[in-house]
């Protein structure tokens, strides 16, 4: 089959044919249909210091999916041949603490597809049944492998309930706009978005949010006018950058609640008396998905309206992988498809 | 003013002229220019058992109301002249157990405005402010006047987070058709929705219900079909009847929920090991709304979307408040408002 | 082997000898050292309806236990020989709707030691890998084994926080005793307990209750008087007893929880409208252990210094298990523990 | 009446005679029977930057008391003269977003006894009849007028259930040693506390800590070897150090939590991916203590057995203050009384 991979320790991915895939116990292979691309996908064509630390060549990449189960492994009991399927990343230990406390999303031996073994960047990836998840046939399938990535954003949305709340999201990269969206299903009574991008600012108008704006061109006090002097019930920093945390803590009121899924280059200098503990805040560190209750809650969104469409701006053939990259790497798109 | 009011001690209310009220200290009052029936105003008016033993006659009734500040007494100081507002209709006491702690919506000495005290089926009320509840001027007065009523559906809902969740609502009169709008405005997967009246069922759909059925004609099982054979993650009583309460219990999954706020009129057989126990399901008990918490979320709600306008079906002149009982009492009505 | 089972479809139970159990793929064999009596046992043995419909003899009883791993088979990789271990009664399927999102203990599809596979009233018992739990070496073997049985009070104790609050545990068979013990380690306030047992209310003293009680004999106002008037902030309930189940409803405080454990023989009749609504309860029904975070909880427990150790009152040779249903049957003790 | 006060913007405090304080309208006058010193108070006496911007002389200082009721306002209707009452030390609006839905804690508009009005240093204290509580007659003097304090602690240990669970203490100053006390009471497994002082170690030991550590001497992996590898469940900061706040997150197990209640002095660079986010830890900012439900919770903990009795180590006559702040200043001490 073809695959998308790091051959070698160095820079860039190949097109390759490799054999395919045959499930072993407990596991069965997926025809891949479609798979889409991560930020963490960009880390590791880079070849960064994190990549270089993590990833073991060759290794088949991929951990967003859809597609049709094609072969059936000994043990595997709830799913069978054309079932279609999309894929939790995480393969979890099921016995460390974490696991059996209902925390498998930290568990502390877990793997992921596409990082510690191969992944969907071809035509067929084998999966262990345990990570597997029946997708309703009304899902599209240029969203239903992107169900991962949504995941996360449905974990940090719902980690309180937000129906009647304001929300700030700072960071309109896809977890941005996947939150953006959620919240607006979930009935958010007013979301208010920021980015330093006008064309993530463009798409965070198109999923739901009331006012997306840069902060650098406009000050960020117009949301404590918009929230009536208030400030936001849930703040979700989906960017990462210090900037946009600490907008998080000064923009949300006394005792509401800060989500932190961005992830920082570097350590933040937090001023934890006045941005946490006089304002009496809760703060969620969010990775991953709940297992598998974000996932049931994400079926159940798609049910009820969520629209993440305008989020899928680019379909390729994975052939054609190298413009994806291209694309993320300027900042000029959504989510982008490969289709193998 | 004219008022509406139970003079005398037997069945039916009178169209009465009595002195304006003025306002003492802490409170105002209100030009009423909206307020709407509730099913309690309806066991007043019949002066049935109950009514009997709480209502002491003269007594204004009404509350459930809109309108315009035109007096205010002294030490009021969050509230002016002008100011529109609905009303919280239970007067608390602010220093029991409950009211310490957050749960003043059963605080263990209130009082309740038209039935402890005179209401809003007036030109005027006497309020305390600390039951005032400002209202956003989008909000149309013929709506604004409902959210006492709307808030026990609020505050019923979202319990707990029913985003992404599948819903049961069993009693389609205005609060379980409030119910089901606010269920839609916060997400929920699936709607299911019963009563016996054709014209209520019609309500339902209206206002969001994706299955709205009759269970003495169509088999429950349904429930079970549109849930995947899971039953539902929530499950809403608020009729009151005792076939509704078991449908609600043998609806709802394992580890789901049931909210009970619908009042039988006697003593229910639970079979608690079945419905309960080996199901692990928890129970919540709902009266009244969370003080000011369920407020806040109306508010949001309306600012989400919340559509409740289909569920007002008639407005009348105050003077004829007697049309607006012949509907309640045939069933043939969702909320019916007056002006006075 | 030597084993205690139900031989043929008839009261009464037999000790037999059987051949020795060997370990399955993901399965161990553990040495029994200690196993303790149910009620559920008590069913069995009497061969009630409820027993003939469940139970398919022939079967070895006893669901709680503690020993020594004797076999291990393939592919078990977090146990070994030597282990002393306990067991989870409830043999989960983990693929159901509860098991995937933390409600294995509602597994829709669960089978049960004792009852739908052999259990350990038996020198061996053969044990899937996923129902051990390591246990402290310092928890002595007669307490050890009846984990299982602690663990649905801690389970139901700990539903919500007890810390400083007052608290009424209604029927002080074992699992009442345990709660007692559960909620005095936990720094509940005040514990009242009630029994119709003078022998049971000693027990219930000697655990923690500060006031044990028969309410046929004192009147129930007493709870009132001993928690300020306010009654109670958790009513759990045991004993399965109608009036039991009354006295928790009009005991616990308004926004007070209910915790039902105790199964009725027969379904009573709730007065919805003034023991659940007007009151704005929570009733949470209880069924077996948290998977597994009840027993992690149970472990902690033991050291914060639980003290289980008067509510053991008998201990036997395996052989002398007639003594054990007897004094069951009789209500003349606490927890009867077998030594095969 | 005697006072001791900040009489003029400069280091240092005065006694001075004053008048006698008299009730305003919802007011009492308590006689002063206890008050004890919070660091607080030190910060006033040296006259630091934060204190030179907040205090405005002549000021009383004491926010921690305890007397019985002389003099009663108008519309006081809840106490009378004669009631033992401490005092809630933050006077609250009422009428704020937080105010309205139980989180006065971080009312927006609050004033501080001791701080914004004049205090409890000093024979009567004028105060308004929304903070008192009543405090139980079997609660010595000593410890019934430092509840504010221990509130602050009871706030922090309880923000989610303990029993069972594994707790880190950082910081064995007062609140750190009450938090101790109260994990004990309430039930935690294990208890591990950390400080430089070996004086408040040997405190920390006698109020219920399995562990005192100082961790410039011993090497902080201890914390994972005393609980079997997995790090705590509850990593409570109560010193403000930059190097205890990491030490709370590097033990913290995944998906555990982190509570903030010591106030650095300087912003702190948090490493949020690894120390937050990808552990899936939960962080709650303490501030206060929740009106009321704290305050029932500390008389529910005394009842319970909370012994706080060894952390009051010194004694004096209100009139030798200052021996009190050259204690606290040497850090010599757990907790001050003085007795006007």
């Amino acid at each position: 089959m073809k695959a998308v991979m790091k051959a070698v320790p160095a820079p860039g991915l190949e097109l390759r044919t490799v054999p395919d895939p045959t499930p072993g116990e407990g596991e069965v292979v997926l025809q891949v249909r479609t798979t889409s691309m991560c930020g963490t996908d960009g880390h590791i064509y880079r070849w960064d210091p994190w990549a270089q630390g993590r990833i073991h060549p060759p290794r088949i990449l991929g951990h967003e999916m859809y597609g049709e189960i094609v072969a059936v492994g000994k043990n595997v009991s709830a799913f069978r041949a054309g079932d279609r399927v999309a894929a939790e990343s995480h393969v979890t230990c099921g016995k460390c603490f974490q696991c059996r406390t209902g925390n498998a999303h930290v568990c502390k031996n877990y793997s992921i597809l596409g990082l510690d073994r191969d992944g969907s960047f071809a035509q067929f990836v084998r999966l262990p049944e345990q990570v597997l998840w029946k997708t309703a046939p009304e899902i599209p399938p240029e969203l239903a492998c992107m169900q991962e990535s949504l995941g996360n954003s449905v974990h940090a949305v719902l980690t309180e309930d937000v129906t009647g709340h304001t929300v700030l999201v700072t960071g309109c990269g896809p977890t941005g706009l996947f939150a953006i969206a959620v919240a607006r299903t979930a009935g958010a009574s007013t979301i208010l978005a920021t980015d330093v991008s006008d064309y993530r600012l463009e798409l965070a108008r198109k999923v739901g949010a009331d006012l997306a704006f840069d902060p650098q061109r406009i000050d960020a006090s117009v949301i404590l006018e918009r929230t009536g002097g208030e400030g936001v019930d849930a703040a979700l920093e989906m960017s990462g950058h210090p900037s946009a945390i600490h907008l998080c803590f000064r923009s949300v009121k006394n005792a509401g609640r800060v989500v932190l899924f961005g992830i920082p280059d570097a350590p933040v200098p937090l001023d934890i008396a006045n941005e946490v503990i006089f304002k009496g805040v809760r703060i969620q560190g969010i990775t991953g998905r709940r297992l598998f209750d974000t996932w049931y809650r994400l079926a159940g969104l798609f049910r009820a309206g969520l629209d993440i469409r305008p989020i899928v701006t680019h379909t390729f053939p994975l052939e054609q992988f190298e413009r994806g990259f291209e694309l993320m790497h300027g900042g000029q798109c959504g989510k982008v498809v490969f289709v193998p």
